[in-house]
């Protein structure tokens, strides 16, 4: 940043260092690293390490996508948290995203964790999360205080704080780590509403930071690409309050479960147009539960009623909120849609609204459900069509450089994002007078090194993504994830072979099997064609010496050319041969 | 419409009627169904039928998305035409884009199409597809005379004459069919774009249509639900000569390659720019070269350079235009932001343009590219930031309110789009005055029939989605495509069973092979546990009296339980038994 800011920082830190009295800090440094959320959205995991100190910022997963066949997650490589388990002083989370959260499960079966740090919102998230996977006395979950802003947990060589940031989720915090070389900031997910919904940023804590020196700022670089200052989630409360004036049926909102400000500006719309509630989708019902209970949704028991006492109402006085807002197959508003949902069917009159944002990758689905509920006789409302139905949580270009210019970075380490948005992020940092070399484009697995106030890269450690399947925290392997596709373009055909190697002979006709290639009943010949090509060919093979490999690639070459001369696909041709025992 | 317009129209039309002699007009119905395009976007087919003369408008292809594994392409069913071949008196083409032109080969391949009717550029585009399939002596090519407004080809019952539109490629036309029964016009693609690049769209035609008379419109819903009046093509071009303007390194443009006013602006603004052009993609030279035989880009040729001449230029004289603008795998650009094209590296000072928009469930691979190019150092501007350098080539909605305030249709059918779309765009129609029951949401298959200048529903025809993977037009079955899924979420294990049914015992062990499921090398174990199992089940059933298939749910039972117990996962099971000959 600016000359003068860098002085002041140095000369404050000076000052810090010399009024305690720490271990030798020129001979340990303190290693930062991503072992998630670089040059991807999602699985944020973050590690700060001093001597034989550790700390983790964040434990996410990140749901998988149309190239990873039958993958349910992705995690982080845990190994390097194994194998230095000793260390861990605690794991520090931002906010109760599941991309903050959501590995917490996985992390804690491999790798013991004494501490989690988390806001009581966070906590209450965990702790059910905990529940579900019977995890909860594998670790201590401790609340950070968010009324004290003085809170901080110390250890041998760290001291970490926190500052309030504005998220779409309430008491979503930032993280402070003073270490021995300087002062670490990582911002979590934020942006900056003027006129929250909740809380405001705590402006005056990150000013003060930066007055008394950030040495490292990491930040989040989700909406780099965004121009401008975010939408404020009370512009989009005026809004779903003015499509509550105009509907006469009844009033279905779709919105994140998780996003809890926004939940309660929806349930305050129905109070104040005296619409009841009911209340469908699990994580819906869940997050309405803790957050009703922490005083982020004021609303009257009565409001909330049953399926069964709103039949007794007018379609006017009903508001159903639900989770499917993304178009997932299972969620309520797909089964409302797809007229499948046990309680609530789509009539004439009914107004759906989506209080969201289709996630890239997801618009196809929320595209499939809105043609449904049309189907159905529902009116739409989205947010491409009308604005302000939804915002992100995520600071626009100008809220990234607001958060420089507050907190006053040294170095700078863009974090959250796809590489593209990591380097608009660089590009705002230099606009701002940040120095061109201080800040770092890393890849999971790349660490920086934090010595006496000065940042620069050091060596890798290792960070592949582990690929979930059902419940093997081994993660699959990448040969598996390969026959998947190659099984769901064009199928497999096995090839059944019994033999007698002793003899050199076929003991019966080949037996060919197939899925996903073409439709048996309709292609006998083919495959009985197939059969005898086989045949013929191991015949011919047979009265030679040969191996079974050999053998294996004679019916993988012949059939593969036959085949795609055929129908021009390529099944995967799986040979199995059965000798005669001996 | 408006009432005084409805009686204009009646009367017109019936002045029109006692004037020429034509067979008694009670007796016979006029038909007009789709057989693809409604309720989705691609493979436009829509037929007009009328006793024993049908015409076809359009033939075009969609290209499968994800949740089709392994299919290439989806096409109507063309049994309807198949059956009634002996009436089809041509198919017309309203321009070259994929979805109406694509479904050509696969159509002359099992219905005999005496001519199709195009403008030059389709007739240029279809002749190169027919080429390739060897199909261009199966079919006659007519152009349609785009300079002679009174064009018409006549048949017993039909005259079918066209109008020019604008769209997204040259020589887009709507059609017009008279019929006994009233006038149908269909749009084709269409937008109104008041400085055009290229001819005008037809004003005067449109409105002597709807002066004179338009019974049924089936116009373009695309884009029914975006606002407003969409950009001109004019103001695309000015943005992209601005960035020309600005860029110091190599310009790198990717757009589609159909979009032949777009290509004919880029290379102008080389031209302009004093940069010399390098052409990559095959689409894209072809069209290029087509566009430049027909005159639609007017470049001297010492401005398309070979790759050697461009080595001895500077870079700020060179700009490459590509295919590859959604994120296409095996796309020109794709290749270039991979490292993997032969001639083309990306280098820093390199200014990547994508003039266009991807097209949704493209997002995420469009996402990918642009990661790799700032990888490797380009500067990247899409459409998304900088407004302006992409226009798409379909109404908004003051569009589509002009179009039925020119043609004053008596009856609407909304064509082209998902169920929402057809929707709002009859939405639309009601604005502008036309009356609710006189608009029709129809799927592909409902008919509708125009009697004496009446629309009413009429019966169903077949029209389901044929899905095409490599050459085999009979479709894919729905079971195949179900196993392709199932393949692809949890693999599939084999289990080989050699038994000897007369004697009821097994003759080996049995042997479990699998591919997509688990690491076979870390998994002997589990696989050799699982062979146990199925061999001591069917031990046991082999004492009493049983058949295959029994032996067969026995194998599949025991390790679907087993397998999903050790990894949660359900791979598909397949049990082969192997009989000894007897």
């Amino acid at each position: 940043m600016a000359e003068d800011n860098k002085k002041a920082t140095r000369s404050h830190s000076h000052k810090r260092r010399t009024s305690k009295k720490r271990p030798p800090r020129k001979q340990i440094d303190t290693r930062i690293f991503a072992l998630g959320g670089l040059n991807e959205i999602g699985k944020n995991m973050y590690v700060v390490e001093h001597g034989d100190e550790l700390i983790i910022i964040d434990a996410g997963v990140k749901f998988a996508s149309e190239g990873l066949p039958g993958v349910d997650y992705v995690i982080p490589d845990y190994t390097y948290l194994k194998q230095n388990s000793k260390k861990i002083k605690g794991l520090f989370i931002t906010h109760g995203h599941e991309d903050h959260i959501g590995g917490i499960p996985f992390l804690l079966q491999l790798v013991p964790i004494p501490f989690i740090y988390a806001t009581p919102l966070a906590c209450a998230m965990i702790r059910r999360k905990l529940e579900e996977h019977r995890l909860l006395n594998e670790t201590k979950l401790i609340q950070i205080d968010i009324t004290d802003p003085g809170w901080s947990m110390r250890t041998k060589y760290f001291n970490v704080g926190y500052f309030n940031t504005n998220h779409s989720i309430p008491e979503s915090i930032g993280i402070v780590v003073n270490t021995p070389n300087g002062r670490i900031v990582e911002t979590g997910d934020f942006k900056f509403d003027l006129t929250p919904v909740g809380r405001a940023a705590d402006f005056q804590k990150m000013s003060f930071l930066g007055e008394t020196g950030v040495d490292l700022l990491m930040a989040d670089s989700t909406n780099a690409e965004v121009p401008a200052f975010s939408i404020s989630e009370k512009k989009v409360s005026a809004t779903i309050q003015q499509e509550f004036r105009k509907a006469d049926g009844r009033i279905i909102v779709a919105t994140f479960a998780s996003n809890v400000h926004r939940v309660a500006q929806i349930v305050d719309a129905a109070v104040r147009f005296n619409r009841k509630i009911l209340v469908y989708g699990r994580s819906m019902e869940n997050n309405i539960m803790i957050s009703r209970k922490l005083g982020y949704i004021k609303c009257p028991d009565r409001f909330f009623i049953s399926n069964e006492e709103a039949k007794h109402l007018p379609d006017n006085e009903i508001m159903i909120i639900c989770t499917g807002s993304q178009g997932e197959a299972l969620a309520a508003l797909s089964r409302i849609a797809n007229g499948t949902h046990r309680q609530v069917k789509i009539k004439p009159g009914d107004t759906v609204i989506f209080s969201s944002n289709p996630i890239p990758g997801n618009q196809a689905s929320v595209s499939r459900v809105i043609n449904k509920l049309y189907r159905a006789g529902a009116r739409v409302l989205e947010n491409s069509a009308i604005s302000d139905l939804h915002t992100s949580g995520h600071a626009s270009q100008e809220e990234m450089k607001l958060m420089f210019l507050l907190t006053k970075p040294r170095y700078f380490f863009p974090i959250h994002g796809e590489y593209r948005m990591l380097v608009i992020h660089k590009h705002l940092y230099e606009q701002v007078g940040g120095e061109k070399d201080h800040a770092f484009i890393l890849s999971n697995g790349d660490s920086l090194i934090l010595r006496n106030h000065e940042v620069f890269p050091g060596p890798r450690v290792h960070a592949d993504d582990i690929y979930v399947d059902g419940n093997d925290l081994t993660g699959l392997s990448t040969a598996v994830l390969h026959d998947r596709q190659i099984l769901s373009e064009d199928g497999m055909v096995a090839v059944l072979i019994a033999m007698d190697s002793h003899e050199g002979k076929l003991l019966n006709r080949p037996i060919i099997m197939s899925r996903g290639f073409v439709y048996m009943k309709d292609s006998t010949d083919m495959i009985r064609e197939a059969e005898r090509i086989v045949q013929s060919k191991l015949n011919a093979e047979l009265k030679g010496k040969t191996t079974f490999a050999s053998i294996k690639n004679t019916v993988r070459d012949s059939l593969t050319s036959y085949f795609h001369q055929k129908t021009r696909r390529h099944p995967m041709i799986i040979p199995v041969i059965m000798n005669k025992k001996v």
